[in-house]
């Protein structure tokens, strides 16, 4: 079982050095570990990593977005060097984590980006958060609705491609990685993989593309050492979401939100889905957020794969800040919520 | 809360005459009703009815099916004036009181036909039972991976049309009729239908026709009496098919099926649908049994409501002969199985 | 379906007049009512009833607390008029409001008294506030672990007196009080107490005693009426506390802790068990706080019923002064957490 | 992952030689391997073993019992060389097989004797077998209520030893010994052992008694070899045992029950618990037999460990034997059910 100084599951190896100073943030619960980049007086942006990855997954998108924003990149609750909280991984616990930081860390309103699961968290934010927190929330590729066990609509994470690898995350690495079993977890991949219909296998490699040489490979790995398999479980089993039903939360968006869709292809024969959300999900995500009365931009970039911040930085800081331009500024926020009063 | 004789929670008002004669069984654990049309020289039949049904829902069909078989339509535990089993509804349950009623009151192999949920039962006693005891199976339009909370394949019982439903029988009548409020259900069963988009409502109108008549509405709402609301919790929240996926059990299926499938609808534009199975679902459905190296003969008829044998008793009954006439006979599966030592 | 202005399912009744100013707070996703007493000069004091109490089951205390305190006594999510949200009770969810009530309206740290389940969020927030934002907590009678579906140590709900009344408000109330059978719930009420062997049914009335006179009854059923039972679901069926194992939490205690335990007593013939928290749970408490390094204050009134600040208020008060005496002060804690910088 | 002709998942180590004949029986769902012995002009005696024991954990106890039974020795579904059947451990679906074996199979109505989790089995088949099958049933320290995750009465398993150690055994073996680490399974069992306070090591020790020797060990782990692991996952997380109340259960028995008890110990300072059932839940258990109108003998044993059969064969067979002449006889057991009109 490895063990680091941040917390006795976590591994020493997290200490890969990064090009952006890293700090922890004490929440009362966790200790919350991120990177800063970029200016205090450019606007707030907050960027939550997807599953398996950690914050530095955004090294390459910060270098283009560190001009413009003051960024803050997180290791959610069980990523990176924050700490591992067994039992406790919720769309709720992982969500207030970032509104702590923000309320009392950041100390003014943020746009937010999140990346699959860290997508799914700021919808969250979007929906939750206290007033005046959030200027806007970027989705990118999220898993909502399809990341639930029984979801309103649509497939469900057990259809997803991405169910069954979860799987094999949490059987062979263990919550809080008390297995450990990297080479049983890397054969039970390949296996799988191998025993998908060749249209599919095509389609995965379109959504998710294997790393290009040893190095990413080696990078890849590492995030998955930093990763609490419990996420997996509790994806699997629905418990992260269990009090959070993602119609619901959508139903209570109160800012404005871009929501960018990726790579996503169903195979009419068997019917079976690869991508983060179909376009029968994304309607009524739209229709709820709309409904809420809240701006909802769509972009569609189904070329892309699941990363865009890692596949194409460029095209994702352009769509970010395109969009950020459009957003109630920051003071205007700030005189509706939470920050009025102490400004 | 109506109370008879046959257990606490069970109404009195049960006590609608029937054309057929009624019998008792002692599994064990329940007491099981059944009614019994036929000879003994022709092949046995049993016959298991949907959910909100009663054995007696056969009756128009048993008329078209004396002459050629000897029928047992069962209620089900929960249904009709069989035992209440509070905290114990699941398929495997249910199923098992039929193999007791065939091994030990039946003494002999018979062909099976359930609707709906008695038609899940009919799967899994072409799956479960001991050898020898099924000649062969008729799934009527049955929620097959639909049912399910988290089904492998296509949408769940949240998002077909019966979910809704099922929540509020349960609600308004409280397991056992416990709440037993039969107005509020229908108050707010007329809500639910009002409140649907046209073209939904429509679709759900040639899915399950409201009765023509106060005759039928009044049978109708007799069924609904007799029909433990529990099951409707027990589909809603999985506890009935836990220990029980249907991939699972039709990949173990061991004699042939005949499948009809009647109505079903997707609406293009939102993704609703209305059926019991999506044709997505179905080809799930044959995939696993064909692959399970059983004969599957699949019957459509799209213009046909859920209960076929209550609307077009003359079809149910020409369909299940015909087929029927291609099955192992009576003797060779008993060669086969638990009755041939006995024999 | 009653209905009023604070929300769909919320009660008019809930206008009964009462003696202390009540005001709303947008935490983000709920309208968080509640009242207030004494002046800014005291130190804040925040009380957080018990199920199927309202913030005015205080008013007996707060009338012997307000020279004292600066009082806010707080409606949770789902009780009296603050906002329902269905499928969302859950500790972490209903403690979070009170962090953001303390962090964005309170605005200074304070101390925290709650009753039975308001006791165990209590625990929650001296476990997993943020830093700086309570100097103390007062558990009063709080069934922790006991209130648990499967706690570590001790009997459960389902073992415990609470249990079965919950499984009856939620039947017979329905959630968001959609059944309302106020008269079905009385009979079932009293047919459960008759049904009691008399030595449990004695102590049950010393554990709570009936109201004493026909105003008592009326303000009994009118508190009940302002209360959610989806709550009853959520401690029932364990949602509540799905992801907050309180074991965990109270390992996790950061501040010093009152504990006033009343009456209980155990059936040695049967071992039922009548009261909030055994001493052998208790004794778990007791060391998994003292174990996180927290000065623990046990105070035992066996002579008193569930409820100290309505049964003897003045009690109630004076113990809880003579604590607060001993604790760190206002400003000690505001330098050791998140009001530090903006003070 | 160790592979077997008897499945994919079950080891060929299990072809240890054994000194009695084994048997397969094609249940219909699943092969079920027994032993036997004995003359069939003698009482049929089916054994069923207890978690992580395998049938041959009686061959001591066989030796003593053969003059007087014709035994059947069973593997379980999950245990020795029965199929493995993920997803489906159930005491419904494990109590069935057993019916299917009697009913079946063995013909003839029997004495059923069950350890620890086969206890339990042992009382399913008292209460829920059809009617005519079980002479009595001999429940051997049988973990009743206390295996439940939250038991109407007394201690779950999570307070319990046997919880701890279950958790491990799924953990390092996985589902169907698909992780396979016995080593980190004899390290974490080895470190919960040490983490004990000297008081409940000692009472442990004497529960469940270390083997005595290298051999005692070897046959020790080939028994975990040919257990299924998910076993324990379905009883440290209810699945096992969802739609089958204990208490329920016990109050729908129909035949004499002779209930040993062994070694049990509480710990009179913390309220641990070590045993296999408290005197408390075993007075419920007493109350609801002799409540449904059963002979109830209660053999109390505190010396002896968790294994009678194992640790003293021959006061097992004596005290079974004595127990056994008080029974109603075969064939006034086939007179009242199913076997009646066959013979």
């Amino acid at each position: 079982m490895p063990q680091g100084k941040y917390g006795p599951h976590l591994p020493d190896q997290t200490y890969v050095p990064h090009a952006y100073p890293e700090h922890l943030f004490d929440t009362g619960e966790v200790s919350l570990n991120y990177a800063t980049a970029g200016s205090a007086e450019q606007p707030a942006l907050v960027l939550l990593p997807g599953q398996t990855e950690s914050w530095w997954g955004y090294e390459p998108a910060m270098g283009r977005l560190e001009a413009h924003f003051q960024i803050y990149a997180v290791d959610l609750r069980g990523q990176g060097r924050s700490s591992r909280t067994p039992g406790r991984y919720t769309l709720d616990n992982i969500g207030e984590d970032v509104v702590r930081l923000i309320a009392f860390r950041i100390r003014r309103p943020v746009v937010v980006s999140g990346l699959s699961s860290g997508g799914v968290i700021a919808a969250w934010l979007s929906a939750y958060a206290p007033p005046g927190l959030v200027r806007g929330a970027h989705y990118e590729d999220p898993p909502l609705l399809q990341s639930e066990v029984a979801p309103e609509r649509g497939q469900s994470i057990r259809e997803g491609a991405a169910g069954g690898m979860f799987a094999l995350f949490n059987k062979y690495l263990g919550d809080q990685w008390t297995i450990g079993d990297e080479e049983g977890l890397a054969k039970a991949m390949q296996e799988r993989i191998e025993a998908m219909p060749p249209q599919i296998a095509r389609a995965f490699a379109q959504f998710l593309p294997p790393p290009p040489d040893p190095k990413g490979i080696a990078l890849r790995r590492q995030m998955v050492r930093e990763y609490d398999p419990e996420w997996a479980r509790a994806f699997l089993t629905g418990t992260v979401g269990a009090s959070c039903d993602h119609a619901r939360m959508l139903a209570a968006v109160k800012c404005p939100v871009l929501f960018t869709h990726h790579f996503r292809w169903r195979d009419e024969k068997t019917g079976m889905f690869v991508g983060a959300i179909s376009d029968l999900q994304l309607a009524r995500v739209r229709e709820l957020i709309t409904g809420a009365g809240q701006p909802f931009l769509y972009k569609s970039f189904p070329e892309m794969g699941h990363v865009m911040h890692g596949q194409d930085p460029a095209l994702f800081a352009r769509t970010l800040l395109e969009w950020t331009a459009t957003l109630p500024s920051e003071s205007e926020t700030r005189t509706r919520g939470v920050f009025a009063a102490s400004s």
